[in-house]
């Protein structure tokens, strides 16, 4: 990718694409999908010409004003669940009622492993080859605050496209679900039809997160430990506070089936009611605005701690640290030092 | 404690505390319990000019390289278990072999219940009372940061006062226990008789921390179940992966009766061995440089965002939020103004 970049680069000095931001802006906004797929390759890039072009980017796109709101979807699962095959009949389904769709990703393992939660788009053929609908697997970062900040800039950048729905797969590796939960308007937990009459080890507060528990495979020999799980979710569901932000009967369990392609149409009309209830009530606006915020102090606090890694701090602190670790200084001096004399304190 | 000392800075300009850091030094590095006292007072409170002195007079210490050590002890175990009783019974074993004993808490929450996790020195009413014993409550910060650091600096100033022996005692709300395993040469959990046959839900993580495992309570009644819950944690140690710091046999499961106060002495021999293997093969020396080194960069990280609270910063950065909620700006162009104008970047 950052090899596309940089041939791009030579043709043009302003955002190293081929474009200026203005001509990539208006792109974006008249939904080509050519600009989209650029911006995004812009936003994903590590160069600090390449992000200060996406900074300008997203600002002329927040200045134009568009008005425009996707249903942004968390979604979340452990492997094994469906997700790929829930997301592929799910962003099918919203095409054919035509809803433009796009898929993103957040999975801090990413770079390990070399690949991405997406795998190719092979995983999702059917939708993958669909005009309507955009898959980008998540960026190749190992930390997980880069892998957070581009994909909320993916999301407003789909946005500004006019796609009606962004879906936001996560794995659930370490903090990623609430990192998932921060930029997005509603968070879906997929989840297997229970072996026996037990709850599945749904990890801690992960149940607290979601608006909606998908029970997927209700279908042949699982449909009925399928309703029969749905059920034992309903009724922990009922156990749990209610929260300000839930209409009458949300947070709510349903069960599906993506591979028969049931149920998905009225999980779409449930969130549509759910978001409608949440704009109502004002909280839907309070949420974006709680997580813009939220972004904005990250962004923050990010950008402080990364001077940290470039010199000269990086080397001062290197050899700071070997006088700590000889018992030369003290840990508290040696921080006054470097905050002092090259960290302008 | 911040009355004490602003009662003392009338009388001393340098410290606040009635005497100056060479002084307080001095006293310090001579195990008075005075001096003890008021430096641990300077390094507990939050104001700058007092900070600044806590600074100096670590470095003072640090500079008069007095080649002490004491053994660092982490202590956790829920709530029930016996810590007070234990650590009591285990002071008083070690005070009678001559050795001085210093009690310190990590206790993130104590800001919010008002109290401590020593609560007052009534709960170890006779080690209190003892001259070679020095109890400390955990500090009135909501903050864990906040906390560990004064933690570590009241462990250094014990070590420098020629104490033998530092229980650092947590509740494990949270990270508590990690950071306290950060800043000991050794960990101890404290666990109750289990009462079936399966072991107590250790939370994950603090069984891979811990040095030794203590089963209290192995006394009348509870003596054989104290027996088998101690075989069954021997068992379920051996199956964790060897670590490199640890001699055969370690960790080590071991019954003890705090109340009955048997198998102290025991405890004390386990943990002495143990730091002579360690220190005979440099694990010792090479945690202590780590968490140094650890401390130091913590200390960094916290020193860059304390910059964040400040006027004009904190104010600038409550205007910017609200441009941001507002969609006025994005939160990336608001972050750069604000690193960019307020924070010299």
């Amino acid at each position: 990718m950052d090899k596309a970049v940089a041939r791009g680069h030579k043709r043009d000095r302003k955002t190293g694409l081929g474009m200026d931001i203005e001509a990539l802006a208006e792109g974006v906004l008249a939904g080509e999908r050519r600009a989209l797929a650029r911006a995004i390759t812009l936003i994903e890039s590590g160069r600090a010409d390449h992000r200060d072009a996406a900074t300008q980017l997203m600002a002329r796109l927040n200045a134009a004003d568009h008005g425009r709101e996707a249903m942004r979807i968390g979604l979340s699962g452990t492997p094994g669940v469906g997700k790929s095959t829930f997301i592929e009949a799910f962003g099918m389904m919203l095409t054919a009622r035509g809803e433009a769709v796009g898929v993103l990703a957040v999975d801090p393992s990413s770079a390990r492993s070399g690949g991405s939660i997406l795998g190719d788009k092979t995983r999702m053929e059917r939708l993958s080859r669909e005009p309507a609908a955009f898959i980008r697997p998540s960026p190749a970062q190992s930390h997980l605050g880069g892998v957070a900040r581009r994909t909320r800039e993916a999301i407003a950048l789909l946005e500004a496209a006019g796609f009606g729905a962004v879906l936001v797969e996560t794995v659930g590796v370490g903090q990623s679900e609430t990192v998932v939960a921060e930029m997005t308007d509603l968070f879906v937990l997929l989840l297997a039809p229970a072996g026996g009459d037990e709850l599945q080890g749904v990890k801690r507060g992960i149940m607290e997160m979601a608006d909606i528990l998908l029970i997927n495979k209700a279908d042949g020999e699982l449909q009925a430990a399928a309703t029969r799980t749905c059920s034992d979710y309903a009724g922990a569901l009922r156990l749990l506070r209610k929260r300000p932000q839930d209409p009458e009967g949300f947070p709510k369990a349903m069960t599906v089936s993506a591979m028969e392609e049931t149920g998905l149409a009225r999980v779409w009309d449930e969130m549509t009611e759910l978001a409608r209830w949440r704009r109502e009530s004002g909280h839907w606006e309070r949420r974006r605005a709680e997580q813009a915020r939220h972004w904005f102090e990250a962004e923050v606090r990010e950008g402080l701690l990364a001077r940290l890694g470039r010199e000269p701090v990086r080397g001062a602190m290197a050899t700071l640290a070997r006088q700590v670790e000889a018992g030369e200084i003290t840990a508290a001096i040696a921080a006054d030092t470097l905050l002092r004399e090259y960290l302008g304190g």
